[in-house]
């Protein structure tokens, strides 16, 4: 990259360092050139996301856990469509403001998740900004089956499905920030944790390629997340709030508040996933710990029926759950 | 991607109306999945540049263009390596503070381009941020050989060769920053054109491919880009500094100024394509247009020679000429 800034001299140096060590397959080249270069037979995913400091994570987050998230929301992506994860491009603008010093963590953090998830850094680009930290990841899958599900294959007679629990990323968030009242220290500890480092279910990319008619990561928000699915399927979707699963620490913060739970619903960054499956797969998603926690109908539209039968319609708006009136 | 930013309610809006017509091709899923999933056979090459706004570009470069520019220095890269671009990966942090508007001639700079080199939108990411406009593109391409050039691959006796003119894109900086006396309107023009709209060599491709022992594109300056290739394949390199071909604007600006000819080999942004090849291959590289600047010898280093015969040495730090002396 050419750049009027010469703090950029370092680029080079930087990415021997720090980055050239996480680039553990020849196609990368040892990020010594251009371009990675892979041979590649057969289908591939291709997703991306960047996350932005102040937007989707806090500017005194520890470095390490901000790349690890950065790579982790695309994990989860990947595990949503039933593949497996392979390597990555890495597009990091480092703030002038934020020491040099950091990158070794933040490598660091990379080179843990690396290890943990068996993916490698193929190729990117370092710049620096008089902005935020922006980190961008692209990341490369291998699907389990030729053609993954797609949001859009839900069909009546579909249960909804979730890979485990709601809530914890925005209670997270919100222990982070110092509002959230009455939770134990242990609680806090854990939510923060998952938070900052949401665990991508690339245990279940299997099931999801097996099972799912239709599928995606819950990032935005429960609600909003099945009402873009129902939506993308057009199919009628109406999830039982009471079977959502709720972590004890959740559970402990929404008590019988009915306010709280939407709340839990509506959040985001859960990073587990959602999938849509026919009745015959009930057993072994089941037995895989996946929980049935909604039903898809003709028709259109997405609701959701809390525990005292109140019936609330949302609308497919992404990122939040505009209640219409209750049923 | 989740996020505690309610302005990104938008995305999925923004997403449908100006970058879903941009995915021309079915494994985009029309924007409308999490992931773009591609069947491919052969030899891939991935690359990836990010570009920021008061780095890569000014804030007020029109807005079509900074989106053109974040594609073609992609695209100059895929072509350096000697292969076609396929489609592209787009992370899009936009600035709170600039009019969602111009997104409209954001996304229009993109489809111009798409058309012009035959590329693909496949999926991406679209956020808001505090700071500013950052575009990360990861373009992936298909070589026309089976592996393609890399840096390391020059030899002693290997002509060094450049596919066009150097020093416009520094020129066309300074313009813009109104920094630059007594050249003529129309040169300032071209300048600007060149520094906002540099011209990726996708047509000198497949000469690369079948020629070149060595390539990259010419992004940092000519003369660092010369000595990492050099360092890269363990040789010296000379350039012969009034071979380096310079547009009219840049020898009206030059003159026999000699420093003035070192600025422009010593600038960025010029985007053309380095190349080392056999001598064999003298007569197919002038034929389509290729200049010869220099040679590869036994042993280290980089150097290049003035016209008044002076000799000055380079080290391989990125992004900087520093003469350590004079042969």
């Amino acid at each position: 990259m050419a750049s009027p800034d010469p703090e950029q001299g370092d680029e080079f140096a930087i990415i021997a360092q720090w980055f050239a060590p996480l680039a553990r397959q020849d196609g990368a080249r040892g990020l010594l050139d251009d371009v990675a270069v892979l041979d590649w037979s057969g289908p591939v995913v291709l997703t991306s996301d960047t996350i932005v400091e102040g937007v989707h994570f806090l500017p005194d987050d520890p470095i390490d856990r901000i790349a690890r998230k950065a790579l982790r929301v695309n994990l989860s992506d990947v595990a949503a469509k039933g593949a497996t994860p392979i390597g990555y491009l890495l597009n990091l603008a480092w703030p002038r403001a934020r020491p040099a010093s950091q990158i070794e963590h933040f490598a660091a953090g990379l080179a843990a998740d690396q290890d943990a998830f068996n993916v490698t850094l193929l190729g990117g680009d370092t710049t620096s900004t008089p902005g935020p930290l922006t980190i961008s990841i692209t990341m490369l899958g291998r699907p389990h089956l030729a053609n993954p599900p797609s949001r859009a294959g839900a069909r009546s007679g579909d249960r909804l499905w979730v890979s485990g629990v709601i809530g914890d990323g925005w209670l997270g968030l919100k222990a982070r920030l110092g509002a959230l009242d009455g939770v134990s220290e242990p609680h806090l500890t854990s939510l923060t944790d998952h938070y900052q480092l949401p665990s991508p279910r690339l245990d279940q990319a299997e099931a999801v390629a097996r099972l799912a008619t239709a599928s995606m990561d819950v990032s935005d928000g429960l609600i909003a997340d099945c009402a873009k699915l129902a939506a993308a399927s057009g199919v009628a979707c109406e999830i039982a709030a009471h079977d959502v699963p709720l972590s004890a620490a959740g559970r402990a913060w929404a008590g019988a508040d009915f306010q709280r739970l939407e709340r839990l619903l509506t959040g985001g960054d859960d990073y587990q996933i959602l999938i849509a499956a026919r009745p015959d797969a009930d057993l072994a998603l089941s037995a895989a710990g996946w929980t049935a926690i909604g039903d898809f109908w003709e028709g259109r539209g997405m609701a959701y029926r809390l525990p005292d039968g109140r019936r609330c319609s949302v609308t497919a708006k992404a990122g939040y759950a505009h209640r219409l009136g209750n049923g």
